[in-house]
C-alpha cells in the first residue's frame, strides 16, 4: 500500500485519537491514562514497549508534582479503569514510554519524539471553538491540550502503525519516544539520561503550529529555540505586627519584590540573545503583618548554553542577595531546563529531497524561524554528541488563537501532513532498496 | 440587687453567649446571625433597636465584601433560620445595630461600643486550646473570633441586661453600639456618619487582652493607637510571551514589586510615629508570561491624622509612579480607615473613682500603653468634637497566644470584670442620687 | 568684681575673639591655628594645658582627614606663624586641648566643653550678612563657622578668664575641654577615651542658637538629641564597555544605587525615633562604561543607642547584600558617632536656682526640645556612668538663617549671656561659702 | 608619480602631522586650533574650504559645551596664535570644516569623512608608551587623542594632498568632511543637516584599530555598529535636614538611584541587540541633608533605529516616573545620537577589486565585525536615502591598550595603509580612463 493510501486509511483513526486525547488531557508526569492508551496500542502493533522507570531516569525528572497530586491523579486513573500492572509501573510520576521496533536488518537507527502532556488552562467553552462545536473539549476542568501535544501523540501513533504494517519493506531500527512533561522542560532529560538516545543515528521531532501557516507547509528544520532554566524560589522570613513591632519582622515580601526588580537588571550578553522573566510573585500574610513568606517563579533563557548559564548564575546570586538584604533565607529549586538546539544542516537536504509534495504536503521549506524553548534539545544534543544527526521540524496549520490560550486549536489536516512527512523520512532513510 | 449579685446571676449567661458567638463567627459586614441574635435579645429587654440602614450610613462603609460573598452569607444565614424581616433589613451588608434606652429622666447621655466581627483565620484544633477542650471551636471553616470580639459582644449584652433590669435607679440615656467590621477599620465611620454619636456626653469602649495582664486589671484609658488607612491596589499591564516578545509586555508584576519596595522608602516623620506595610503582593500569570496583573494590600499609619495623611499622600503618588514606571495603570481603593485617638484625661479620674476593686476587679490603672489602630477613634473624635468626653479602656486577661493567631483565647472571667466596670461607670454617671 | 562688671569688662575681648575665629575657620582635626590661639591664652592665664596626644586618644578619632590634607593644613598653619613646638604636638590631626585649673581646695570637679571646628561651606558675601558688613567673613574659601563654634570657643575663653581671675573665691577643680571635630561626631570620643571625664562630678556643655529665640533666653537642659552613626561606603566592581561587553562588568553604580534605595526600607522601630539618610552618592566612569566604583555617605540615628545599633546593623547587612547583588565588594568605614543623651533632671533645679535673670539673662527655661545629634553625648554618658551629673544647655539668639547655611549668623550678645550663665553655675557650685 | 611613490614622499609629513595633533588634542566642538591647522593646509592646496556655520547646522549639534568652557578654549586658541578671522568663524563651538575639490569633469561625487576630536582622558606618562618615548604626549592635561582621531585627521590630509597633486588624472568631485565631536555622537548630524551629503554618490569613512590586527589589514566594510542615544538627566528636589525634618525633603538622590536601577529593567527586544547603561550618577549635598539634586549620564543602543527608539522611549518614561516617585522633577537632555549603519554590500566588491595588496596593504577582507556606535551613520544614511552608496572601513594595527585608555596608541604605519587604500578607491572610481 502506498503511503498516500495508508494515510487515507488511517485518517479516521487519527481524528478519533486526537479528539480522545484532547478530551482527556493530563498534566506533566501525570499522563497515566494517556501513557496506558499509547502503550496498549503499541504493544498490540508489535512494538517492544518500555514504560515507568524503564523509560525514565527517575532522578533526572524536573518539577515532579507533589506526592498528593500524584496520588490523586493515580487514583483517578485507576478509577477510570487502567490496568493495575500499568498503574504500578508508572507509580510516582513515571509516565511516558519508549517503543522500539528493530527490523533486525542492518540500517539506520532513527528516533522520533512525541510529547504527550497538557497544560493547566481552562478550555474555552465558546461556539467558535472547534472542539466545543464537535463536543470534544476537556473533561478535566482546568486542564487542556492547549499546545497541540494531543496532535503530536496522534502523529506518533500514526507513524507507529505505518512502521508496524510496513516493516517488511524497512531496515534498521526505530525508537519512538512518547515523552511526558515537555511543558516547563521537565521530561526530556529523564529519557535522555536513561540512555534512549545512545546509538541513535538520526533524530526527528517537531511541532505543529507555532506560527500560523497554511496546512501542507513543512519546515525541515527550525532556528531560534533558546536554552532555558526554570526556577522556583521560596523566601522565608519572620512575621511581625507591622504596627506594633515592625523592627521584629524579616520581610519576605520585600525580599521577593527586591529580587523580582533586580533580576531584570542582569546585563544583556554580547554573545547573543538572553531573556529573564519573573512570571509569578506571591507573598504576604495580611495587610498588617510583615510577611514571612514570598514565592517566585522565574525563567532564564540564552541563545547558547553558556549564555543561559551566565543568566542562571547571575539570577542565583541576586536571589540570595535579595534574601540577605531583608534578612531572610531563599530556597531555590530548579524545576525545568532546556538546552540550546542546533538542527543539523546536513539533514535538511535529505529531508527536502525525500519529502516531496503529495496529496497532503504542499511545500517543504528548509528552515523556519521560531522562538521559545524545547527540551527535545537534550535528546538532540545527546545524538549530536555521539556523531548522529538531529532536526526539529515544523508542520504548518492556521491557528485561531495563540498556543497556551483557552481557545487554542489547530486544523486536523495537519495530522496527515505530519504522518506523511515522517513516512517519507522513514522510507527515505530505512528502505530496503 | 447589688452589682456583684447581678453579675453572679448573669455569669452563666455570659459564658453561654460567648461560646455561642465563638462557635458561630461571621466576617465584617456579614454578621447576619450575630446581629439578629443580639437584636432579638435587646428587643426582648425593652431596648429600642435600630438595624440595617437605620444603624449605618451605607456609603460610609469601607471594604464591603463582594456581592456574591454577601449573597452566599445571607443565604446561609437564612438557611440557619434567621427572620425574613431581619434578613431584609440587613440585606447587602448592613449588619450591626444600635440599641437605645432612654430613662426620660434628665442626665448624661452615655454611649458604649462593642465590636462584633470575626477574622478569616482557621481556628486551632489543638488539645491545649480551651475552645477545643470545651467543644466550642468555630463551625465556620476559615473564620474565627481570634480577637475577642465574641467577648466584647457578650459584655455588651451583659451591660444591656443591667440597664434594663435597673432602669428605675438610672437617669439619662444609654446608647449601645454593636458595630460590624471593626477589623480593617471598616464599620465605625458608617455608624458615626449616621449620626449616632450626636449628643453623646460620654463615650466608652475598650478591648480585652492586647497585652497579657492578670484578670481583674482594668485600665481607664489607653495611649498609642494610630490613625491608619488601608489600601488595595490593582496594577493592570499587558501580557506577552517572555521569550518571544518581551518588548510587547507591560509588566504589572514589576510595577507591583517596584511599588512594594519603594513604599517602604517614605520618609520617617519628625512629628511622631509613622508606619507603612505592604502585607500582600500577588502578581503574575505564568513563568513564561510577562504579567498583566499585580495586586497589593497595604496600610499606612500615623500618630496623628496629619502624619497618616502624609503617609497616604506619599503612598498614592508612589503607587502611581510605579505603575507609570512600567507603563501600567494602578487602581487604588481605600478599604479601611481609623483616626488618631486621644482619651480624655478628665474622664480618667472619674473612672478610677467610681470603679473600685470588687470580687471581680483587682486593680484600676489610669492608662495602658498599646499600639495598633482602632476605628472607635471615629466615634471618639465625633463625641469630642461636640464637647463630649471619650475613653478607650483595657480589660486584662492572660493570653495563651497573640491576637489574630489560630490559638488565640482569653480567660472567660474577664467578661465579668468588664461588665462590672461598665456597671460602675453607669452607676457613677447615671444614678438617681 | 561682681560677675556683671567682669562680663562688661571682658565684652570687647569676646567680640574680638569671636570675629578672629570666624575669620580663620578650620575644619575638624585641622584646627591647628585655633588650638594654638586658645592654648597660648590659657597658658598665660595660668591653666595647665594638655594638647596633642595628651588631649586625645589618637585611635578613637573618627573620620581623620587624609594625610595630604593634614599636611597641607599643617604647612599653612606653620606659614601663618604658629610655634614649632605646638605644630609638632598637634602633628597628624591631634588638635583641640584640655585646660585644667585645680584650686587645691576640696570641692566639686566641674567640666565644661566647647567645640571649636568649622564646616566645609562657602560663606555668603552679602550685604545683609553681619560678618560681611563688619568685615570678618572667612579668609579660607570654602570653610566657614556656620554652626556657631566660633562663639562656643569664645565663651570658653570668657569662662577661663573668670576662673583665672576669681580663683581665690572658688573651690574644687575645673576642666575646660576645647574639643576638635564635633561636626560629624568625630572628636568627643577621643577626648573621652583619653580619660578626661574620669572623676568629673558635673558636666556642662551647650549650644547657641538651634532655634531662633530671643537673646537672654537660657534652657537648663535639652531633649531630643539622637544617637547616630556616620558611614562611608566604597563599592568596587569591574568596568567594561557597556556596548561591547556588558556581561563582563560588575556594576558598582548599580550596587550603590540599589543600596541607596534599599537602605530607606529599614523598618521603623517601635521603641522610638529612628532615621536613615544617604546624603551623597557618586558613581561611574563614563556614559559608555559599566562603572567599577561607587561611593556613598550615609548616617543612621536612633532615639536610643539600641535603636541606632539596630539601624547600623541593618544598614551594614543591606550594603553588603547590595554589593553582592551586583557581584561587587563593599568597604564600609565608620567615620563618626554620637550617643543618646539624657540631661540629668536633678541638675535642672540647681541651674534654674543659681542662674537668675541679670543684665544679660532674661529667662531660664528648664528644658528646650531640639533634634539632631551631639557627640558631647560621649562625655555626658561617661560622667553619668560614674555617678556624676551632666547637662546640655541652650543659649537663645535670633538666627537670620539656618545652621550650616552660607548666611548663618548669631547675635553677639548671646556670648555674654552664656558666659554669665556659666559664671553663675561656677559660683553656685564651686564657691567658698 | 605612482601612488606608492607619492605615499613614500609624504610619509614624513604624515608622521609629523600625527604627532602634532596628538600633542595638541582638543575636545569636541572646541577643536579650534586643529580646525585652523587643517583649514590652512587645505586652502594652500587649492581646496575650497567651508568652516563655521557654513560647515555645520548650528542647532543640530548635540552636547555643545558650556559657554564658559567654549570661551576659555577660544581664548586659549587665540593666545596660541590662530587667525582672528578663523577664530570669529568658529566662535561658539562651530569647529570642523568641509573641503571640496571639483574637477569640473563629469564623474562620481565621492565623500570622505575624518573625525578630529580628542577625549577627556589623562595620557599615560609611561616609558612603554610610544608617544612618551618620542616626546609627543599631550600638552593639554586631561585631554588626549585616545581613540586615534589624530591618525584619522592625518589620513585626511594625506588624501587631500593626493587629490590636489593628481587632479589632472581625476574626474568627478571630492568632498572631505573633517568632522568635530564624534565622541558622544555629537557632530555628524550637524554636518549632515547642513546638506553636505546631498548629491554624494559614494561615501567612505573608517577607523584605525578597534581590534588588534596586523598593520596592512584592511576591511572593506564593517558590521555591528548600533544606533544609540546619549542622555543627561537632572533631578531637582528639595533639601531638608535628615534628622530634624525628613518629611520635608524631596529626595533627588533617591529619585536618581531609583531611575538607575529601574532603567536596567527595560525589556530585551526580540528584534535584535539592545543596550542600556547608566555610566554616571552624582547626587547629594551632605550626609545629613536630604538631597535636592541628582544627575545621571546614560545611553541606550539598538541594532536598529526602531529598537533604539524603543529603548529611548522606555528610558524617558521611567526617568519621569522615578522623578515623580520621590516628588522631584527630571530634566532630560539629549546630548548625542548615532544611527544604525549598514554598509552597502555592492560597494564591497568594488573596494576589494580596486584595493590590491601593495607595499603597504597586505590583505583586504570584505567585512569586519565590530561593536560600538558611530555617528558617521547619519552621513551614510543620508547618502543611502538618496540612492548613493556608503561604507565604513577598518584599518588594522596592533593596539598596546584599549581605545579610550590612557596608554592607547597605534602603529604609525597604519597611516600609509589608509592613505594608500583611499588613493586606490579614488583612482578606481574617479580616474580619467
Amino acid at each position: 500500500m502506498a503511503a498516500e493510501d495508508f494515510i487515507k486509511s488511517i485518517q479516521p483513526k487519527l481524528t478519533e485519537w486526537r479528539r480522545h486525547f484532547h478530551k482527556n488531557p493530563e498534566l506533566g508526569f501525570m499522563e497515566y491514562r494517556t501513557t496506558c492508551t499509547i502503550g496498549k496500542e503499541l504493544e498490540q502493533l508489535g512494538f517492544k514497549v518500555y514504560a515507568g522507570k524503564d523509560a525514565l531516569d527517575s532522578k533526572s525528572r524536573y518539577g515532579v508534582p507533589s506526592l498528593s497530586d500524584l496520588e490523586n491523579q493515580e487514583q483517578q486513573a485507576k478509577d477510570s479503569g487502567i490496568d493495575t500492572e500499568w498503574a504500578e509501573k508508572m507509580h510516582g510520576g513515571h509516565t511516558g514510554l519508549v517503543a522500539v521496533w528493530d527490523t533486525q536488518k542492518p540500517g539506520t537507527h532513527a528516533a522520533f519524539r512525541f510529547d504527550i502532556d497538557a497544560l493547566p488552562i481552562e478550555e474555552a467553552e465558546d461556539e467558535h471553538h472547534f472542539p466545543f462545536q464537535h463536543n470534544f473539549t476537556s473533561n478535566e476542568k482546568g486542564v487542556m491540550h492547549a499546545c497541540g501535544h494531543d496532535g503530536h501523540t496522534t502523529i506518533g501513533l500514526g507513524l507507529a502503525h505505518y512502521i508496524a504494517s510496513h516493516h517488511n519493506e524497512l531496515n534498521g531500527k526505530f525508537t519512538l519516544l512518547f515523552q511526558p512533561a515537555e511543558e516547563g522542560g521537565r521530561g526530556a532529560k529523564a529519557m535522555t539520561d536513561k540512555g534512549w538516545l545512545d546509538g541513535v543515528d538520526t533524530f526527528y521531532s517537531g511541532h505543529i503550529g507555532i506560527h500560523s501557516l497554511p496546512v501542507g507547509t513543512v519546515a525541515a528544520s527550525t532556528k531560534g529555540f533558546l536554552a532555558s532554566s526554570k526556577l522556583n524560589v521560596q523566601f522565608k522570613g519572620q512575621s511581625s505586627h507591622a504596627g506594633m513591632k515592625p523592627e521584629d519582622g524579616r520581610n519576605a515580601l520585600l525580599a521577593a519584590a527586591t529580587a523580582a526588580v533586580q533580576l531584570y537588571t542582569i546585563p544583556r550578553h554580547s554573545d547573543g540573545v538572553s531573556r529573564i522573566n519573573v512570571g509569578k510573585l506571591i507573598a504576604g500574610n495580611g495587610r498588617n503583618i510583615i510577611s514571612d513568606r514570598g514565592y517566585l517563579e522565574l525563567e532564564t533563557r540564552g541563545e547558547t548554553q553558556a549564555i543561559n548559564r551566565f543568566m542562571q548564575k547571575e539570577a542565583k546570586r541576586m536571589i540570595e542577595a535579595a534574601a540577605s538584604m531583608h534578612d531572610t533565607k531563599a530556597e531555590i529549586e530548579f524545576v525545568g531546563e532546556t538546552e540550546e538546539m542546533v538542527c543539523d544542516e546536513d539533514l535538511v537536504p535529505f529531508i527536502t529531497e525525500v519529502v516531496q509534495p503529495s496529496s497532503f504536503i504542499k511545500e517543504v521549506q528548509p528552515v523556519a524561524f521560531v522562538s521559545g524553548s524545547e527540551d527535545a534539545s537534550f535528546m538532540m544534543n545527546a545524538v549530536q554528541t555521539q556523531g548522529g544527526q538531529a532536526t526539529y521540524m515544523l508542520f504548518g496549520t492556521q491557528l485561531p488563537d495563540n498556543h497556551h490560550s483557552p481557545a487554542f486549536d489547530f486544523e486536523e489536516d495537519v495530522l496527515t501532513v505530519a504522518v506523511d512527512t515522517y513516512i517519507h523520512i522513514v522510507k527515505g532513510g530505512n528502505s530496503i532498496a
